[in-house]
């Protein structure tokens, strides 16, 4: 017997899986789609910044020795961090798919077990391939979303309502295993590989500022992770940051919306992950550019039709 | 290798158990010492309320026919709420220990195990002793509290460093089992046993309202708590909502302080488990005394040195 999950309420939600259990993200089929478009397109904004910052500019083959640790980084939104990133940085990748070549440093993370399972393949990978070296930013990139069970399939009988919670908690296990465990993962390595000064970024979700009916286990996990992010801020000599969009343009989400992509608004509201990956590169490069540690930054995407625009990034609190 | 938990923020925090592993409650053992001091304490609030509402009230010998289920009904909280509603109402309690006889309709929950486990042991358990009857009101009560594990303690080298990662998600993970995913299952088997107009109740923590420093794991496994509540309050026909005290006055929490008792203004901040159990009671006995499906609901506490005050019940949102 299987469920239908419930259709999302429009223009809600972030990220990446919603169909195979545990994993950390699971779109990495469209990296190379995606990683092609953002290499074409120009990008003024970050040209921009880097001639007003002349003492950064480095030549793309000569890469600082910063490191960056990126979970989920073959998903969309973490293999167009990595893609973007590593033009500067050293990147290690970590997530729960196997390797493939695009990285030489990659830690396979398992996709089930204990959150104490998880941190520690996590510490024994970066000690491995870092060594004595301190990392300079995490970005905990991994994520999943997947909405409530629909309740009336479970009113057929005691076998079918059985189902239902088996199912319905399941759903609500799984969001917090993919949106919370990680950035716990993420968090307890650093305060162990990070240098002073260094980033720690999570994405939430903006939707989940409010009630989520519809997506209970999604929100409360995203809620979850904000409300650690806000704590480890405020504790820690790194600047904490969570990144909260409505909605990221991921070929997943935008299968969902099923609208008409020409003539539809909410998807000029999609925010690209190379928006999101453009504004970390600058908070790495510039500290000052950098929100206070334990904020919480809503993206809103103002995309046209013609693939212009840009993303703003607003303090929620 | 043994781990210090950081000793607790003054006047945060609430509830159970600190050092028992996954256990949804563990203060039974007060059970009847508590149970004791409540029944010789005479309750002027509750006689006033049962003479104004004068088609209410009963013989205590004679049980309405409405059917309570307490989650956690072993702690603290738990023991107090089912000796204080069974006076009016039939109790089904519901905790990870073994039965003693002082209920008859007790339902045995495991330990471990996943969410759906959980859910399902809880669904079975309440078919086999309530029927084809309803469920008038839930009640969850379980809970605990752990503060962080001590980062400085992982500082000795590389063994001890993953001694504490191991720890400190270990205690992320527990808080998020005991007081996360007994509300998700209390509120899916409240989809299919509950009588519309019914309650469901949670108890969450107001310090979960702000950055929770010093208990990172319990503060965000609130929050989460309260996200759910919010939402499922939202979405259904019963009237959820999450009683949030500061901290409850218990045995386990008094030792936590460890001030002076007679000199310590603290101790009058604390909330008593019958004070949210005399509340609770209002609420199901009179539907226009209930706040609206989906509000947390403050607890402040005055209690006056000589054993009397009370608790003031405030929306939060």
């Amino acid at each position: 017997m299987s469920f239908v999950m419930k259709s999302m309420p429009s223009s809600l939600a972030v990220a990446a899986s919603a169909t195979s259990t545990g994993q950390i993200s699971s779109l990495q089929t469209f990296h190379s789609l995606l990683g092609q478009q953002h290499r074409q397109r120009p990008n003024p904004h970050r040209t921009n910044l880097r001639s007003i910052h002349n003492g950064q500019h480095r030549d793309l083959k000569t890469k600082s020795n910063k490191h960056v640790l990126i979970l989920g980084s073959r998903g969309v939104l973490g293999s167009t961090l990595a893609d973007h990133l590593s033009d500067e940085w050293n990147i290690l990748g970590a997530d729960v798919v196997p390797s493939q070549d695009s990285f030489n440093d990659y830690i396979r993370l398992p996709q089930h077990g204990s959150v104490a399972d998880l941190s520690l393949c996590l510490y024994r990978g970066i000690s491995q391939h870092i060594g004595d070296k301190k990392l300079d930013a995490i970005i905990c990139a991994s994520g999943g979303w997947a909405g409530d069970v629909d309740p009336d399939i479970g009113s057929g009988g005691e076998e079918e309502e059985e189902e239902y919670v088996k199912e319905a908690a399941g759903v609500v296990e799984r969001m917090m295993r993919v949106n919370y465990y990680p950035v716990v993962a993420g968090s307890l390595v650093g305060q162990k590989f990070m240098n002073r000064g260094g980033m720690f970024i999570i994405i939430g979700a903006s939707a989940a500022l409010s009630p989520t009916p519809g997506m209970i286990g999604y929100g409360s996990s995203k809620a979850a992770a904000h409300h650690y992010l806000q704590t480890f801020g405020a504790d820690t000599p790194v600047t904490s940051v969570g990144i909260l969009p409505l909605m990221l343009d991921t070929p997943a989400n935008r299968a969902m919306l099923a609208g008409d992509d020409d003539n539809d608004d909410r998807y000029t509201k999609l925010v690209k992950p190379i928006q999101i990956a453009q504004e970390i590169g600058e908070w790495i490069r510039n500290p000052h550019l950098r929100p206070h540690s334990g904020s919480l930054v809503k993206v809103i995407a103002k995309n046209r039709k013609d693939g212009s625009g840009g993303a703003a990034f607003h303090l929620v609190r």
